[in-house]
């Protein structure tokens, strides 16, 4: 798959919903006509398993935003622990007047399916999504529909179709916004009785 | 403001969404014409701050669907650790043919705006909420767009507009589902560095 990280593994579709259940913040990547972009976003999940379908709000004003309604794909990498002041960067600057790959010194690979440019090294898993034009909610509520066509992860913390966080994988734990560039870390794991 | 769970305190409205930005799994609450349901919701997300707006999914097969359609409200209740088997329980029947809250003996107070049953006790915070009807997006994708109207949070957790996740309340920390009864919750709280 051209992986830029050697532990990425592909992850099968109905899967690929799992990878944001649990509400991560996420990095929207982006690209169209030789730019590209990558910008933060507290605010996605899935809507449904099967087809995997997502949405995510992207403020209308944005680059990003300017790149997926001319492209009609977009990716959501989901970034590390070790990655928190890279994704908080990239949520605060606007890539109109910057590469923010290259200010950062990301290494993007394109996506299997659609060729999104989608980040590994930092991030934990990615989805590769082509939008579904919904005119009323993407300008109403600025919030995007997509279906995901591919997804892989870090088989080292998402494996057998599973979110495995442990004590053992720490600095590969997703991160959820709470505001302000502060973050909280996926914790514990456990089981509900099963009722 | 009537509350079940003394240490509730209103959360103002400019800060509500912070609640959910997160991705906390949520217990979505309705009533209607004398009956009353609650069930677990892993996909909800903020779509907007001012007003403070939110989107969750809510399957059209869900007794709740056919609830807040009837009503247009619905609360959204945030668990805590100390919930999960009840919140994977809630999830896991249909409330058609059984009171879920005399089942679990769940105590819900109204909202103050709007009357919605909203729990507190194993609850870390609640968003009540006015369904904005969007026939296409809650038949296409089952998601549902609301304004929050009121919200409320307990103080041990929640304060001066932030969510507050230490060692010394790990018992009220959000839960995040990853599938199947598996859950990890909100874990160590971390600042990225101002970029």
């Amino acid at each position: 798959m051209n992986s830029t990280n050697e532990h990425f593994r592909p992850v099968a579709l109905q899967h690929a919903c799992r990878l944001i259940n649990h509400g991560p913040t996420v990095l929207v990547t982006s690209a169209h006509d030789g730019r590209r972009n990558v910008m933060a976003a507290a605010w996605s999940m899935p809507v449904e398993f099967t087809p995997p379908r997502v949405a995510v709000v992207i403020d209308k004003h944005t680059f990003t935003r300017e790149l997926v309604a001319a492209s009609g794909v977009f990716g959501l990498c989901i970034p590390s622990v070790s990655f928190v002041d890279t994704t908080y960067a990239v949520g605060s600057e606007s890539g109109r007047s910057v590469d923010k790959f290259a200010r950062h010194q990301l290494v993007a690979r394109p996506g299997p399916v659609l060729g999104v440019p989608l980040l590994e090294t930092g991030c934990a898993a990615w989805l590769e999504c082509r939008l579904i034009p919904e005119a009323h909610t993407e300008d109403a509520y600025d919030t995007c529909f997509g279906e995901v066509v591919a997804a892989a992860a870090d088989e080292r913390i998402f494996s057998g179709g599973h979110w495995q966080f442990g004590d053992d994988n720490k600095a590969l734990h997703t991160i959820h916004h709470l505001g302000g560039g502060n973050f909280v870390s996926a914790g514990a794991s456990f089981r509900a009785a099963q009722p």
